[in-house]
């Protein structure tokens, strides 16, 4: 029996067949000249920013992607490969530079979040982990800031470990809403690896393995004196309140962290549930939310007055339910010199080596504008920051919540039509004239037949 | 730097909080008798039927689950848990029973896929990834399934995993789709881990990194004689057809695996590529399509009569984009002999162990019977097997090509309005007279407030 963990040991297999195919042929016809590629996404409906997150993966990735002897041996029995190719393989590191947007960082549509200059073998081989390690933790930490946008300084914890898509999206869903804002999550193992606060209530099961409620309620509040919040939804969610204060004075408890509403009509239930604990003395307790939140809900509840302090926000955060892919693209834009683009339908790349540089105006974001990567614009903040060189890590990654600092902080920074999230704007970058002259060359080749 | 990588070692922390520190409510007060939990979906938007799928995964979980020194150690650290309970922790594991639906099989709503029979404890402990490790093979596996129920004999392979949620979502998909229908995937380590068979073709890239495309083109088919599916949609499609023709006559190749149409038109340029190819006295090469497929997708271009042979499945298998969540859930139906059952809002619960009686009529499936566990039931197909007892595997797995047959055995015996993807028919199960007899006794006492 095989399980499919993915881990250190056969992760440089993790990818699609064509990007080993296609190396063995560069590697056969001796063409490994260096090879410019982006990493970059097209505008998507529902978002009109993404934040940037998963690079810490990726660099874990680039610094120890290896072809073991077990994996080489596989290869072979493919009969894809012949012997030189694997020997090849088995020395085989990546060498290049990695230039990208720092994690935390707002992107848009058509910038090269992640740029890699290498020898095209090993930047064609890192392809598809490249991709597969970036989209998702984007995808979150995007939603997680769209919760956070609305949510009013109210807590928000991811509880969608459960229903994340495998083992590894549940970690990474965990790492990239903190820095989307959340104050941490229910993943225990998240908890220990990235060191991000762990949090949990009770299950409905707990209170129906008890004979009452109520017994069910003063059990585990013996054990959480400090911790507990209550699950209240079980048989009717109002008597559940009810219960869960006598609970708590028949402990004799003076504090009374809170309650979770799991179910219902959140908004009635939330001003009933915080009326019943204001009369019976617990000021201070909590009442905490769940079940098919996303921002939406939140911003709708809190416009409507709900009196919730806290947000268990699960399923629609992790799989990002609203849009639940971006899309994005591994590109090459240069090749030994030479930039290149894609024609096809309306898919056009960008050529050269490139960089991005953002200007503000009175502290709010206005635009970006893509140069050629020697190109220099007064007043821009480059964002594209050398990562690797040589296939040497020459950036320290900040920690967590330094990431989620700045997350933060650049939400405070965007126009304010792009905060709404019930409207979508797409903001494109401008593309410097340099550029632009490159990608009139590139057609007008095209257009002579000598492209083809 | 951490990666987060999830394996053998650590999964046991891959939980919720919650389930850990309901696990020590139980402990401290001696609460540890059997409970059964039954894993089940409740009916989801466009889906008829979903394909189970993931037992693997969660045999080799409960099987291995053990908490290490390691995670001990970083449980004292939280504050929540206090020595007599990681001291029960470190000799932890499952010694329940698992009773499940195999893979391949169908399933519908409010049937328990997978029963749960163990000390309350262990069978919390399991829950969040019980969850997490079943939801996603069964929506990439129903998603496959969908495709291939209009496929018409073209070849499906999964081309997803850069698109898909992180590294293990990646793998689950290679194996879910193949138990679907497909062929095979791209993810080479799909292929080495689970022997699926692996397929390629090639990237723009490749064709860029060329001064032209037919040079491009030569230099694949020359060290892929047998193998090459040229890529023809880097410039214009039409036009790369005629170059991809003139590389393998050039080469004076009498084979031409084929092409791979990636944007634009598909109808319109699959018949124009198809008219070309026959032409050049080339009727066997194949015509590839991919780029946003699905289901619906594949149905509308073969209704009209695309000569597509072969079908490159990506971003919409592995995220299931039309829907990336089930509505799925692990609740409590008996404790310590005691049917229970949750009545909050409409998700109310199935009390007792039970067992899912297929029934046929003529060849054909009929319904499903929910039964109490050591109910019989005349002619019907009992579903749930035993697969773990008292923490033994019991259960031989078949092949992945065996559960393959089943699925697709299984799908032309569903009555032709199930197998329609353009509707959503919800075919529930049966409800025994047993059980619905101690449903009414459940909510008898829930009014005379017997339960609270």
């Amino acid at each position: 029996m095989v399980f499919g963990f993915v881990n250190k040991e056969n992760m440089s297999l993790l990818t699609d067949l064509y990007e080993l195919t296609m190396a063995q042929v560069y590697f056969k016809k001796g063409m490994n000249k260096t090879a410019i590629f982006d990493f970059y996404t097209r505008p998507v409906e529902n978002r009109s920013y993404l934040v940037n997150a998963g690079l810490e993966q990726l660099i874990y990735y680039l610094e120890n992607v290896r072809f073991t002897q077990e994996d080489i041996d596989y290869l072979r029995t493919t009969g894809f490969f012949e012997e030189d190719f694997l020997s090849y393989l088995k020395d085989f590191k990546f060498t290049g530079n990695l230039y990208a947007v720092e994690e935390g960082e707002f992107i848009f549509p058509n910038e090269p979040v992640v740029q890699v200059e290498a020898p095209i073998i090993e930047a064609q081989i890192i392809e598809t982990f490249l991709i597969n390690t970036l989209q998702h933790p984007i995808l979150v930490a995007t939603k997680a800031m769209r919760c956070y946008s609305v949510a009013r300084g109210t807590v928000l914890v991811d509880f969608g470990l459960r229903r994340a898509h495998g083992t590894d999206a549940g970690m990474k869903a965990a790492r990239a809403s903190f820095i989307g804002g959340f104050a941490g999550t229910s993943n225990v193992l998240a908890g220990k690896e990235y060191g991000i606060p762990i949090f949990g209530t009770m299950a409905h099961s707990f209170i129906l393995a008890h004979i009452d409620e109520i017994k069910a309620f003063k059990d585990f509040a013996e054990i959480y004196p400090e911790n507990s919040i209550l699950l209240v939804d079980t048989f009717d969610s109002i008597k559940g309140v009810y219960n869960a204060v006598k609970a708590i004075k028949e402990l004799g408890m003076k504090h009374f962290k809170g309650i979770r509403l799991d179910s219902g009509d959140l908004l009635k239930l939330s001003k009933e549930a915080r009326k019943i604990l204001d009369s019976e003395g617990f000021k201070d307790a909590k009442i905490i939310a769940s079940g098919g939140i996303n921002e939406y809900k939140i911003k709708e509840l809190l416009d409507k007055g709900a009196p919730i302090d806290g947000w268990g926000v699960g399923t629609e955060l992790v799989v990002s339910a609203d849009l639940p892919y971006l899309d994005c693209a591994y590109k090459l834009v240069e090749y030994d010199g030479r930039p290149v683009m894609k024609f096809s339908s309306k898919k056009k790349t960008l050529p050269h080596k490139k960089q991005i540089f953002r200007i503000y105006e009175d502290g709010v974001f206005k635009k970006d504008i893509i140069t050629r990567f020697d190109e220099d614009i007064e007043k821009g903040k480059p964002l594209l920051k050398k990562v690797i060189e040589n296939g040497k890590v020459v950036y320290k990654l900040p920690k967590l919540t330094e990431i989620q600092k700045k997350a933060i902080e650049n939400f405070s920074k965007l126009p304010e039509e792009l905060k709404d999230i019930t409207k979508t704007v797409h903001l494109y970058p401008e593309v410097s004239s340099s550029i632009q002259k490159t990608v009139k060359e590139l057609e007008r080749k095209y257009l002579n037949g000598e492209l083809q």
